[in-house]
């Protein structure tokens, strides 16, 4: 086992953050790890928003639904799929930018989250915290507004980095036959899918959780309380708005 | 500098491969460096599907636009956003999935990807080479029927897997100040984007490439030869209707 592959095996959310700044020199470490990340055609069709004003951080609070870590930790992350760098340079060298579709859209939130996770991993292996802010794709139209965002850009993941102040345990993850499959998709029997998420059921934390809620177990928590339809298609059309708004939906 | 930095500063995209085995000890660490890292709600709604059979990796190479390392490299990773196996346990569990939506399906893409990323970093730790295969996105419909994906199941990206049978060099990247912005976005001046593009046009290979496609600069090399309009409407509108057949587009 090397210091790289435990690093990733030890990944812990973090939530809460000492207030202590990211020096320049590392936070410029990080960054330029994630810059070195795959990129379709070597295109780089993304962009990275740096958020340390603490003003700024508390506003971006407010758009990420109030979750604290986001005034607390000292540098915010925002992940941009960005064709507009790349078209603008297009146009400059009498060349036709065709990237104003849905599959350039893809393309470029790809480069933006392979970017994103190797800053997380950079961070982690130089003793730093990270959590993920799944808001982002919620938010996106007021991300874009509050960032002043041109077409061509659409924020697809944010990224909290700080030094952590606590020592979670490391959650649970599903086995790994429930998620890997052999030369084939095997499709799930009712007694694989009793099986591959017997040990997330049966954890006291999970108990705990269905107690709280009220619920009868724990996949009522998703669909009734944390993700339930209702959210998924409001945020849905929110992002296809976004999408054709910046750009990103002129498909014939 | 420490080693797993260095590890994401040395990343090349490796092309040619031995065709040496990768021992299932070793792809297993890998693999559990790819299911730790960070998953919206610890939902994990990804799967991947390791392709190792010869003759599977000739058939794959050939959907793949016949990019031989798929042929040549032992191991061929498919990751895929993937709701069936979430669904078909929420359902188990009367508790009603409302996850075939769009934001769903970017969600668990997003899953998809981070996961990608730590296996890419966890193999180059170890001193094998990966290459992401971008036309994951351009054959889903083609994949969905190859490896028989059912509703909720769509491939995102795929990575090559084996021990690098070539050192190339590194290739250029954008400078720092061309991707990172700080507290705002500052859109790019024409100057700026000069610049920006500057190192990489200077390149002799950029001047070898001009001449062999003929035309008159590296950025007609993409809009008018690699990431054409026409490709990228057709595909576009495969990607779209994979979404929907797959039961992704259920948005109202």
């Amino acid at each position: 086992m090397n210091n790289t592959i435990e690093t990733l095996l030890n990944h812990k959310t973090i939530r809460n953050y000492k207030k202590d700044d990211i020096s320049d020199e590392l936070l410029n470490n990080i960054l330029e790890g994630g810059i070195r990340a795959s990129t379709t055609g070597n295109m780089q069709v993304y962009s990275v928003i740096v958020t340390k004003d603490q003003d700024k951080r508390n506003e971006l609070c407010k758009l990420h639904f109030g979750q604290k870590m986001v005034e607390d930790a000292p540098v915010i992350l925002t992940f941009c799929a960005d064709f507009n760098r790349f078209n603008k340079w297009c146009e400059q060298r009498d060349a036709e930018p065709g990237y104003d579709n849905f599959l350039s859209f893809v393309t470029a939130a790809i480069d933006a989250l392979l970017a994103a996770q190797n800053v997380c991993v950079a961070a982690e292996s130089e003793g730093l915290g990270i959590c993920y802010l799944g808001t982002t794709t919620y938010q996106a139209d007021k991300l874009i507004d509050f960032f002043n965002l041109p077409k061509g850009v659409v924020p697809v993941t944010t990224v909290v980095v700080g030094y952590p102040d606590e020592d979670p345990e490391q959650v649970d993850r599903l086995p790994m036959e429930g998620v890997i499959h052999h030369e084939e998709y095997k499709d799930y029997s009712k007694e694989e899918i009793d099986n591959i998420y017997s040990f997330k059921e049966s954890l006291p934390l999970t108990k705990q959780l269905i107690e709280e809620n009220q619920v009868e177990n724990l996949a009522q928590i998703f669909t009734d309380k944390r993700y339930t339809k209702k959210d998924n298609i409001h945020f849905s059309n929110v992002l296809l708005k976004v999408l054709k708004d910046q750009g990103f939906m002129n498909n014939d």
